[in-house]
């Protein structure tokens, strides 16, 4: 998508093609001028990637300078070999870029099991030229991709700074506690403790709350680097800002996600508790046969209500359940409501986004989730890839 | 599948088209000429079909003379019309086979949300001919399928009784306590404590173990019913019957899972407890991107290794996970047997039924847990298919 994006002060980027893929750009750098404050959350998965305990342990400080992405192969299963390449590409550009590598924040996205072809990202990166403007970082947003079929960028200003969002998804997703590769940059000028707990709560908001494939990868990581260069801002429209770039890319991801045609974003209210709401909202964007009827375009709330009871809740009461697809009622009173049937089955079929409303009349909590159908071509995608 | 079966004495069955559905049969009733001493377990589903509460009652004095069922039409969310529409076939088939319609167990499989054509089943109740033999039980197995492609049928012989299993499967599957609708009926004498203990332990090593799709349906139901006739068995021996019989008719209900080529059969082994051993085995089964690897035969053991770690089990170590398929070792050590990959392609394409074997190299305790592939045709039967 070519979509006008602004860009924050004090940050450099590069995306290039080095050789781990064949023919699309496979490594990309994040440079700012100055130390940002940044935070960042990694996945959950307890087989993760080598990137992973290293980024861990370079954000402890609430530091970086850096960000270093390859793609093509993930760098998961590798063992020492694998750790030991992470660590030199991070030593290459620490050298190059005379940044301390604890400063810089590795990631690795692609085929698990395969070892870097370590040569050519070390040859690559002391020639490797940073430069400032859009068309070095869409070069960036295009080097972290693997099956995505466009780049994903976002950008709002805040006062005098900007804040930037990048990111790729596609499959293997049900993020815990972190997502996918997400980078965010601002200029604002942003203390380190309230930068993790406002990143906390948007990646709380929007990329847990979302899953592809119930499949949680071993390479997720979200990161927001601050360089500050632009002064203070609002802490509450900053956060406010982190929440909307949050949510756009998210929706951004499940647009492309591997075989989807459809976003789903399920809102569930009249919940016992914010856990139960999510609980009830995953176990329908999650359910192959609700995926399945979206797809098909078929208000098929049968499979609704067998996803909510498949959560085992104790206290749903179907006679108080009411289904609605954007604001038509499908289901009430324990029994569907014929009559929009074909509405909503016209809905389906006219809408790329589709919100459904399930309310439990049990209490006043609520929680909304976001997902993607499920079509032949998820199939296709990922039973002809090979590892 | 045109396979031999025994049948256990003293049993009558029937199965017809009447209606519920355009052209196959569509009720089936199964009649034990003497009250049997009976065990039944039921989906777990919170928003569960109007059978389900019914039949729980009818079977706490665990005693069963009868079992009617009716597919086409679920019965669920069809709130106080529905629960009538059963009370009342119950009533009358009591009234026409002169036994007690707390002594019948009530089942409706299809779609969810529609009333029964209730007029239908009791015009034709009162004209049902219950027959002995195979030809009548074969009606019946069919009259109680859906998207099944045939029908399900098991027996085994114990000393002078027979087991003879019964069962649909297909989608909306991942039973908890409980499984799609399978029947059992023996002739062997088995005092009722007994027969409940055998009966959970039985489910629970089988259907419990099984995931098609990771969906719970409304109406899972698995009855068993012994009558007698045939005297005493050795228990043991019975108790082994009725583990082969459910595993045998959960492999044929997998094999003819809705879209499904291939079954998966993992075997998690060295694990710390029994339930780490089957959540990761569940893991693997329902991740849809081992699930579509395994469907184009590609022996991906990086997705194995993502479904093992997003089971986030903190005590899993990738230095002494082993991997094998059909006993040859494509993963230990932290990384893949890159040698033994062509031999693993070659196993997938000749093969319908996959084993896959996980060591975690933690303790001794293991769990078996049983899938099938996901492929295009899942989506195409379940996208098509309207409410």
């Amino acid at each position: 998508m070519i979509k006008k994006v602004e860009l924050p002060k004090g940050f450099k980027y590069y995306g290039k093609h080095i050789g781990i893929k064949r023919r699309r750009k496979d490594l990309g750098i994040i440079y700012s001028d100055t130390v940002s404050h940044s935070s960042a959350v990694f996945t959950k998965n307890t087989l993760c990637g080598v990137s992973i305990p290293i980024g861990r342990k370079n954000i402890e400080n609430g530091e970086l300078q850096g960000v270093v992405v390859t793609s093509g192969v993930a760098n998961v299963a590798t063992g020492n070999e694998g750790r030991d390449n992470t660590l030199s590409i991070l030593e290459a550009l620490s050298k190059k870029l005379n940044i301390p590598s604890e400063n810089i924040l590795p990631s690795s996205t692609g085929i698990i099991g395969k070892q870097l072809p370590i040569e050519k990202v070390l040859e690559a990166i002391p020639t490797i030229q940073l430069e400032e403007g859009e068309k070095a970082l869409r070069d960036f947003a295009q080097a972290i991709l693997t099956t995505d079929k466009d780049v994903k960028l976002m950008s709002i200003k805040v006062g005098e700074a900007t804040v930037l969002g990048i990111a790729k998804g596609s499959g293997m997703l049900e993020p815990n506690m972190a997502t996918m590769l997400v980078y965010l940059l601002s200029d604002a000028k942003i203390d380190k403790e309230s930068l993790k707990e406002m990143w906390l709560k948007s990646v709380n908001g929007s990329f847990n709350m979302m899953s592809i494939d119930t499949d949680t990868s071993t390479s997720d990581t979200a990161a927001i680097l601050c360089n500050g260069v632009a002064g203070e801002v609002d802490y509450d429209e900053f956060s406010h800002a982190l929440d909307y770039i949050c949510l756009g890319l998210m929706k951004e991801i499940l647009l492309d996600a591997e075989g989807a045609t459809k976003l789903i974003e399920v809102n569930v209210t009249g919940a016992a508790t914010f856990e139960q709401a999510k609980k009830i909202g995953k176990s329908i964007i999650n359910s192959p046969l609700v995926k399945t009827a979206i797809y098909g375009c078929d208000p098929n709330w049968g499979r609704l209500i067998m996803a909510l009871g498949k959560t085992f809740e104790q206290d749903l009461d179907m006679e108080r359940i009411k289904i609605e697809f954007d604001s038509v009622i499908i289901f009430e009173k324990g029994t569907g409501v014929d009559g929009n049937h074909q509405k909503v089955r016209n809905y389906l079929k006219e809408n790329k986004e589709v919100k459904i409303k399930i309310d439990l009349g049990i209490s006043d909590q609520w929680a909304t989730v976001y997902g993607c159908d499920l079509s032949e071509n998820y199939i296709f995608l990922n039973g002809k890839y090979t590892s």
